[in-house]
């Protein structure tokens, strides 16, 4: 028998579809013995998870429920084969990124605010958020209270799963899409990273959503944010270290740009962190691939993978190959 | 020459586009004398334009900047032609309407209350909400901390421009959509609003986009409300008095369904008003087409109609044909 260890706060429910010929073993994440397993399901919570490996004997393959695995090949080492639950982000993280964009772009966070304080009237501190943030507007009757999303340039930084199903429920909004990804590409045009100075100048949505790797840590740092146009949007969907944090305060309390973050640096954000108050900032704590469908799927995906690894085919979401010890 | 009146307040530079042979009036909101002008372009705000109206003489069309014309009749009787500014609402509404939806589903009031209090840990307050809303969620593993659209049931009440716009930017998300409009039909399926008791229960979000009427007027009342079903969402980016503002008090707080309104009734809402301080409730002040890209695309479809009634053509969004006197 194939001995599998799950995290034991997953609903066992979940696991039915798994495959016959399989020991499931329950990982407390205060697990304090030792068990001989083969493949690891790591708990979603990587402080869970590493507290667990020292307890763990005889591990070949990891199959994790998340599509970012950084923590994972520093704690298991070379001689373990990893792979991550490709696609199963997909929707949540791609409807977070549009409900991030239309809800900045709507100013919800002000008429949020509006509606606490209860009084209508305010409504036209909007018109002047759009004169502070675009230098211009007042021209226009009625007021511009409001931004549309329709016909904007959006700059797509990565180009994975999650990266084209943002892209396909962006379809409606004629955006003037550019790509970009670790390297160039045709049909449809995708740019290299290096190309990304270059294509800043141009977006008034800027989207993260590529891997955290040592070439993409800090690829948004202060000459990157300066090079954003006035006004426009950084959403970030991927991993807080991508951006400089300190970068991004001062460019959010300059008035120079406006954010979203489902992920921040450092993580959780601690209290008292000037990250909180910043204004033109909509901050979501990590939570946007956490909805009801997603467990189902991750296990879909890590049920493929196990199916896959009883019979020898070849895996499909490696993310690292075993090194033979 | 053709006299055409329209708001003062309209940057001139957005009626180049007009036909030759007009004699453009532009018309205070404070006007004290006698005007006498063939067309009418009102005022945004209907105020502002029942004010200039006792001014007016010679007034044999109106041409709306508005989809909503609730007013006019009334305000200039049954001698006049009126159309309204079919289509020029259709992107920016379309999208307040996905905006609001994703923001709700996503927990932004939430999560921007937690930004305010800077507290990263108050997230589980989110699989708190979700399991008051829907009664479940717990079993889950790791907790629900936002929801997606992805694959539920959306009632279209209203199935005009806008209503068509909103099922095409609906369109990635794969959901069941439910449409009813005043007369039932086919390809695609209509339903009759004499039909929408029955609908409701179906439904995980209900869109409310269609012209207030004698009809229309208080169709959202308690007995609909009570046929929602727990946790489901209420959009209404129609007109205010289309839901019993009270019955939508009672329902908010008893925390049966929660709902995201840019129209209200009475509105402006005046301070104290009980919706303002509803749970589960975004309002935003009525601001849903107020965009930069509106007023131009409104023009447009103004200088179409103008157009053609220089020409002697048919009119195309007559929402009151003249009535000779």
């Amino acid at each position: 028998m194939l001995r599998v260890g799950y995290p034991a706060a997953i609903n066992a429910d979940l696991l039915r579809g798994f495959p016959d010929g399989i020991d499931l073993i329950p990982l407390s994440d205060k697990l304090d013995h030792d068990v001989e397993i083969d493949v690891w399901i790591p708990d979603f919570y990587p402080k869970r998870a590493i507290r667990t490996w020292p307890h763990l004997h005889g591990v070949k393959l990891v199959l994790s429920m998340l599509a970012g695995t950084e923590w994972i090949p520093g704690t298991v080492g070379p001689h373990v084969t990893i792979c991550n639950a490709h696609g199963a982000h997909n929707v949540p993280t791609a409807e977070w990124t549009l409900a991030a964009i239309l809800a900045m772009l709507r100013y919800f966070p002000l008429y949020l605010d509006i509606q606490k304080s209860g009084e209508w009237k305010r409504r036209f501190e909007a018109a002047t958020l759009y004169a502070q943030l675009h230098g211009g507007g007042q021209e226009l009757y009625p007021p511009v209270l409001a931004e549309e999303l329709t016909g904007k340039t959006v700059l797509l930084v990565g180009y994975g799963a999650i990266g084209k199903e943002i892209e396909r429920m962006l379809a409606p909004f004629d955006v003037e899409l550019i790509r970009v990804a670790r390297s160039a590409r045709t049909d449809p045009k995708v740019q290299a990273v290096s190309e990304l100075d270059g294509l800043l100048p141009r977006a008034e949505v800027v989207i993260l959503i590529l891997p955290e790797t040592a070439e993409s840590r800090g690829l948004i740092g202060a000459p990157q944010l300066a090079l954003m146009r006035q006004g426009a949007l950084l959403v970030n969907a991927a991993r807080g270290p991508i951006v400089d944090t300190d970068a991004l305060v001062a460019a959010l309390r300059s008035g120079r740009i406006r954010a979203a973050l489902d992920v921040t640096n450092p993580e959780p954000l601690p209290e008292g962190h000037p990250l909180w108050s910043c204004p033109n900032l909509l901050i979501t704590p990590h939570v946007g691939a956490s909805t009801p469908q997603f467990t189902p799927r991750a296990l879909q995906v890590v049920t493929g993978e196990l199916r896959r690894y009883m019979k020898g085919e070849p895996l499909k979401n490696v993310v690292q190959a075993a090194i033979p010890e």
